[in-house]
């Protein structure tokens, strides 16, 4: 036994002695967090710096694990527990069970990692019968001390002793019936008397043992207790689910009671170092005086703000406002402090840092940059990329979603909080929005078609379509709130409305979406507006600007998202999908034409139409982002996209063959003969076009070298396009991008092709246009052979939507509404490959892309293009992998800029 | 010039001096054949074994490049020339120019490389009015003289001097029409006579300058204009597309010219060493006596059987027999040898390795080791796959295609020869299959529910599909000859015929079709069948098995398919794929109950209901296969491909409402609505089933992972008719294998819900079964991922067909239709990939899959399952990458076997 005690750790250390306590582990604060807990460490790093907090110790959650082996407290550790005690006796003059001046403590816990409720705390331990007795006499307070023993007798009961907790709950409602008031408040000094009694008679009754006067008994049954807590059902399902070690015990405080409730000259109250709203460099917070620390908080008193301690306690505010400065000083952050007043002396409960809101984040990390506090690079690091995320929507005010159940729920894919009334087809929501209106456009899914009244609607709700929907893209390309794939939801054409379970919503009502969470609300929740021209947001991301290496460039298709793209700092234009022009209400007719078109010759007629249009797009776009890249990608999608579906068709058909058969007058007979014959044609022809997989099909590349006009008339237009600004004085910077290739001569093909038109204007304008030719890398195959496919590509851009559907062999869409969200939902899936790009095997594959790419032809340009590259973890990705730039949706730029300094600086 | 003539190499080579031309290239017959081409090595080799050929001497490539070089022949070659001529004289006897025993000879081109027809040749050199008169004399055959003259003239005047050919047509037809002939064989020795004349005067008057009478500047003219004519437009074409290289040059030959027309001690033939048709090892040919070459073979004369010659000439006879023992020793192969008999005495001009059919060449290898003269591992080699392949299946005969013009073209998916009428539907084909017609089975593409009709067929022709369309594969599985994706090819339903351009096919009509060139015929082309059961065939592939390390399994879905396999030499079944078995008649209508379940419950029901034939489909599989593995794979299709198709029901609907609108009758039109509610009912689940990439949809371990009862029932179908045939004294080895796996958890999943069953089944039963569980690496994801993946995996197979899909990104039947023939055409591709794997994208792909796996289990059995199992590139593929085994229909299992060993010994 001697030898065991003399090698066994020291298992108590005061607040004092954060000196010992660090050189027993060596020197690690991360360690002191771990033999001390959380708040143990902290309080004793408070009083290292001069900064008062009530006298007390920590029992080590070493003692914790020594404890859950031999199932009683190790040897040699309640004698350091009698000395501590004796210590803080000695320095606070007061006596442990002492009837004089009695010294009170709470036995608190804590861990290594807050675990917030989980574990068990007992107040007021040093009370008994006795000191209760004494204290009244003193203090003349008898209803504060009968509160206080009732207190303890209740706590100690439940976590102590065994007692079912409801036992005194019972207790509590008799004794507020008998008394005829509602709350424990209202209950005067003899109420709580009687209290203390009937509660000492519970505990006799229920309890594994009788109430202990003596003071020490109590704090030793409480120690265990605590320690005990560690390993209740609650705590471990707590742990199981934050993911923290079992093994890693519990610390136990025991910390004096101070007591904010002794009269006039005491007081309690919380303090954010600076404004936790707005981030103003201002002390604030809210306190009571005569009050105790959950009063504050409660909400049973008004509280007051904290400018006017200095008229309550002048000293004490004056101290707090200097301790406030040292705790930020010492801990680099805004800090969040609880303090008490107990008889004009101030003391501090415990700081931690501060949680803030966005706008609050990002004031707090530039002023504390500009005041040297911390490093321009920490103040970057301090501000996450959702809370820049937010400053670019608009947010449902928190406290009014806390009142409020979600109808249901969808996937979140373009942030931002919408309210309008439901609207179920784009020309009604025109209208209605022409008519002032807010209207969110709500449909199964959205096409092309739609968008005229996607760009009328504040949001979008679709309930079907994935992450990478028609719907979802649009909405992010133009900054729309969007929820889709709402599974619950059921739209009724019929008879208007929307159902999701048993709430109907009219056409013309209320609905209020939360694109940043996927929630769906009845009726309209208020919404917060963004500050969207903030100095302090601009200042951090020049900050950032300064740091990242990795460029950020946006996805845009017409001058006005490009404007848009470039005022949110875009470094020139990665993507522009020319099929969006080809939607255009002016141009999709002579689309269809070039589709259906019997003969070469007509084809290429109406290939020829599209010229000027397509050049005035990229003129548009070329002036807009003058001296910055813009990179064109050729026609993409499969034809049929751009025909009426085979389903649509269907129905209309089968319409007017019934229209027909009942039909009696010629005119009507004909002219329904004409329309039936003309859409069937159309049928035909989508029939010809239609393909099993048209993700897998005649689509990119695969078009343009069928139809070698189309490339040459895009080419040209690009081309002339750049003429006209140059000669307009400008500095176009066009680039070609080829998409879908997966063979190397499917690029040489197209490149010949380009350089064909590049060589033919440079003949007939004399003008000479620089215009690199570069491919997408997003088929699995073409970043196999990068290095093959790299020799004829001036720069390489990877298409992270299709290589990661072609890489796992999902159809983003329907996967996103048949099987990814149960994956994701049953954890055989840990992340949206949609959402994030999946390092293990998307990523691989382009780093060997990347790798085979720059073998051919090192530091050839490569980016990304896909909807990750406004992703904070792809785009981190990206920067490792050694990419040059990602490109985003305009929206999105901020946030990647501050993802690609964090990149950096990772 | 002296120290030019001193270092300048030797240009001219007797053919007796083969061994100073080895010496002087170092002994490489390569570079012999580099430097004498290839006729003139070969004459040189015959003459160095003591083979009688016409004396002669080769001028050789290197003159013919130095001629280019400066446009003259280089200095000192016409003085070797001359000297070699002189040798000649004094070893034949006789004189060049000489009007005695002149010296005739021949002027022959002789590349490298064989370029048939490309280049010039010049007979009879030599002669001139002067040297033709005393032959007349001598011979007293002017017929026989003039006519080599005229030759001369013609062949000299427009190869040498320029003369436009029809010139000399133009003459030869006025000739023919003033004598009354129609064939220059028919013109007298008068006529003969004046040809000469007036071929002469043609000369003067258009070529480059008149025929000279000299000899020697005959043979000088003539030897520059064959080396000029290797830079002749058209030699220039046919290396370009062949592929040899234009600094080669030509050889020219001087050969004296041997006469097989001298009287009756003189003949002409050709023979083979052993029959090229059977492989029976006895000499064959044919000859002609008093017969020029191109007698024999132009069909002028009737030829005369090569066994007679031993009754017109013993000594000849023996001597040719002996010498084409000789050859065949030489060469190690049956040779095809051209002979003439001059005045008794034999001449062999040429050898060459013979061309033979198939069959012969599977003879011929296995006799040549059998007599030792070469090895088994040679015999292996010296016979493709496709002359194996050609065993398996009844061809066209090739005389009778040789007069017919082919309909159209398809994708030549499951190889041989099929005639029969056209049937458009299942239905028929089954009818008058079972009336003892022949029936090729014609629709737009196949569906599951043909199969019986396909069953019926000897034939499948489709005018849509790919090479691994549902036409294609059922085709290969049964080993019916098919061709798919015939685009030209219309059939019309309504008519009930057929249309390709022009032609029209009613339904009866005779068609043939040839899987093995996706050639289609109007009518009934004559076959010759396959000869199944040779033993020589099963000597060379028991050959190739002892050779090969690559194992080759099959792909079979029933027992009477694997014990096809079996008998053709299978190891084991790689791939049974279940869903076969759910297509079937009695299965379908339980599959669609499932499908369209309400309820998990009636679900479940479903399920169970098809363990029963599961497990005796299962149990008749491991009776087969007793004591090799047999690889069962989980459900994999998507749920709607067993639903009718949402285009079927719409225009059931259609004709439903139409039909509804005009009905009367109450009885009617209840019905009508019933029907109409239930069609609709269909189609809502078709239409909830319905994905736009149903490829990269809910299929495969996605739907496993949603309906584990599916991999209960299968497991437990697997492991209790394993059971079953242990009890009954047998040795199965079952093992099971999850489809489409991308992500390590989803196979993990499935193994813990297999291994439950294994262990239930075994408390059930008390039966051990062991049950390896692997999966399929048939996503990009799955390959690049394999190393955790492999954790969970007792076994991995490539599934080449998908993975290819997913690689290039390319739906494979939506492609072969639409652009994959298109690039194969254009040259963008070189070989279809969904036929033969591609190396540099899919095949690197593999190799990172199989090294993963491998990093994680060393040794794991790898095989590959896709169509591709079965292709010889492919199987070399496999072979060099590590793979254990590969996996083909059962049909081209002996092809697969003779692959791997050509692989082995590659």
């Amino acid at each position: 036994m001697t030898d065991d005690l003399q090698t066994s750790p020291r298992w108590v250390y005061d607040f004092e002695d954060l000196a010992a306590a660090t050189a027993a582990v060596g020197g690690d604060w991360d360690a002191v967090r771990g033999l001390l807990g959380g708040k143990g460490a902290n309080l004793a790093d408070m009083a290292a710096i001069g900064i008062p907090v009530p006298p007390g110790f920590t029992v080590t959650t070493e003692a914790c694990i020594a404890y859950a082996e031999r199932n009683e407290l190790p040897d040699g550790l309640w004698e350091e527990v009698r000395s501590a005690v004796a210590q803080l006796e000695a320095t606070s003059g007061k006596t442990f069970g002492g009837s004089e001046t009695p010294l009170i403590v709470a036995v608190r816990s804590g861990a290594k990692f807050s675990m917030p409720g989980m574990m068990d705390t007992v107040l007021n331990v040093g009370l008994n019968d006795a000191v209760a007795a004494t204290m009244i006499e003193r203090t003349g307070d008898a209803r504060f001390v009968n509160d206080s023993y009732r207190r303890l007798l209740q706590m100690f009961g439940s976590i102590v002793l065994g007692v079912d907790p409801s036992h005194f709950e019972r207790v509590l409602h008799e004794t507020r019936a008998e008394n005829g008031v509602g709350s424990d408040n209202d209950l005067d000094a003899a109420a709580l008397a009687t209290l203390t009694e009937r509660f000492r008679a519970l505990i006799s009754e229920f309890g594994s043992q009788p109430f202990p006067q003596d003071p020490e008994e109590q704090l030793r049954l409480a120690t265990e207790a605590v320690f005990g807590s560690w390993h209740s059902q609650r705590a471990h399902d707590y742990r199981e689910a934050s993911g923290i070690d079992h093994d890693l015990g519990t610390a136990v405080n025991v910390v004096s009671m101070v007591f904010g409730n002794l009269g006039a000259t005491s007081g309690t109250g919380v303090a954010m170092s600076r404004d936790g709203t707005t981030g103003v460099p201002v002390i604030e917070g809210d306190y009571l005086m005569n009050a105790q620390g959950e009063d504050v908080v409660d909400g049973s008193r008004p509280t007051i703000p904290l400018d006017r301690l200095a008229t309550d306690s002048p000293e004490c505010a004056a101290e707090l406002g200097r301790i406030a400065k040292q705790l930020e000083l010492h801990h680099r952050d805004m800090q969040d402090i609880e303090f008490t007043i107990e008889d004009g002396r101030l003391w501090l409960l415990q700081t931690r840092n501060g949680k803030r809101t966005a706008q609050a984040a990002v004031r707090i990390a530039v002023d504390m940059a500009n005041e040297g506090l911390i490093t321009r690079e920490e103040a970057v690091q301090r501000v996450t990329p959702a809370q820049v995320d937010f400053f670019l929507h608009p947010q449902f005010s928190e406290t009014e979603l806390a009142s409020r159940t979600p109808l249901a729920y969808g996937l979140n894919v373009s942030p931002g909080a919408a309210v309008g009334v439901a609207v179920f087809d784009p020309d009604i929501a025109v209208r209605w929005a022409d008519q002032g209106r807010s209207v969110i456009l709500v449909r199964q899914e959205t096409k092309p078609d739609d968008v005229h009244g996607m760009l009328a609607a504040v949001g979008i709700l679709t309930s079907s379509g994935g992450r990478t929907s028609h719907a979802a893209l649009v909405a992010r390309q133009f900054g729309k709130p969007a929820v889709t794939g709402a599974q619950d939801l059921v739209i009724d054409l019929q008879q208007r409305h929307l159902s999701i379970g048993n709430t109907i919503i009219e056409e013309g009502e209320w609905i209020s979406i939360d694109g940043t969470t996927g929630t769906i609300y009845d009726g309209d929740v208020p919404t917060v507006d963004p500050d969207l021209s903030n100095d302090h947001l601009a200042m951090l991301l020049s900050w950032a600007d300064d740091i990242r290496t990795l460029g950020v460039r946006a996805n845009a298709d017409d001058p006005v998202e490009a404007a848009r793209a470039r005022r949110h700092g875009a470094e020139g234009i990665g993507l522009c999908r020319t099929e969006h022009m080809f939607f255009a209400p002016d141009r999709l007719p002579i689309v269809q034409q070039m589709i259906t078109a019997p003969t070469v010759g007509e084809q290429r007629e109406a290939i020829e139409a599209l010229l000027a249009p397509q050049r005035a797009d990229f003129r548009g776009l070329f002036e807009v982002m003058d001296g910055l890249p813009v990179i064109i990608r050729l026609l993409d999608p499969p034809l049929h996209e751009f025909l009426p579906s085979g389903t649509e068709l269907h129905h209309t058909i089968s319409d007017l063959q019934i229209r027909l058969s009942h039909a009696t007058d010629l005119a009507t007979i004909e002219s329904l003969v004409r329309e039936l014959n003309e859409t069937t044609t159309m049928l035909d022809r989508v029939d010809a076009l239609s393909e099993s997989n048209p993700m897998l099909g005649l689509r990119g590349v695969r078009l343009a070298n069928r139809i070698p006009d189309l490339t040459r008339m895009q080419a040209r237009a690009v081309v002339e396009a750049a003429v006209e600004v140059i000669r307009a004085g400008g500095n176009p910077m066009p680039e070609v991008m080829v998409p879908l290739v997966g063979i190397d001569r499917e690029l040489k093909r197209q490149r010949e092709i380009i350089e064909q038109v590049v060589a033919e204007v440079r003949a007939e304008t004399g003008v000479e246009v620089h215009l690199p030719i570069g491919t997408m890398i997003e088929v699995p195959r073409a970043a196999l052979t990068s290095k093959a496919i790299a020799a004829h590509a001036d720069f390489i851009s990877f298409g992270t939507n299709d290589l990661t559907q072609t890489t796992y062999a999902i159809s983003r869409d329907d996967a996103e509404s048949a099987f990814l969200l149960d994956y994701l939902n049953d954890g055989l899936l840990d992340a949206n490959p949609f959402a994030s790009i999946d390092p293990e095997g998307v990523g691989q594959l382009m780093q060997i892309g990347l790798d085979g790419a720059r073998s051919t032809k090192p530091g050839l340009t490569a980016g990304v293009c896909g909807e990750h590259g406004g992703d904070p973890a792809s785009i981190a990705l990206c920067h490792e992998m050694g990419l040059d730039y990602v490109s985003c949706s305009a929206y999105r730029v901020p946030v990647a800029r501050l993802a690609a300094a964090h990149a950096r600086l990772a």
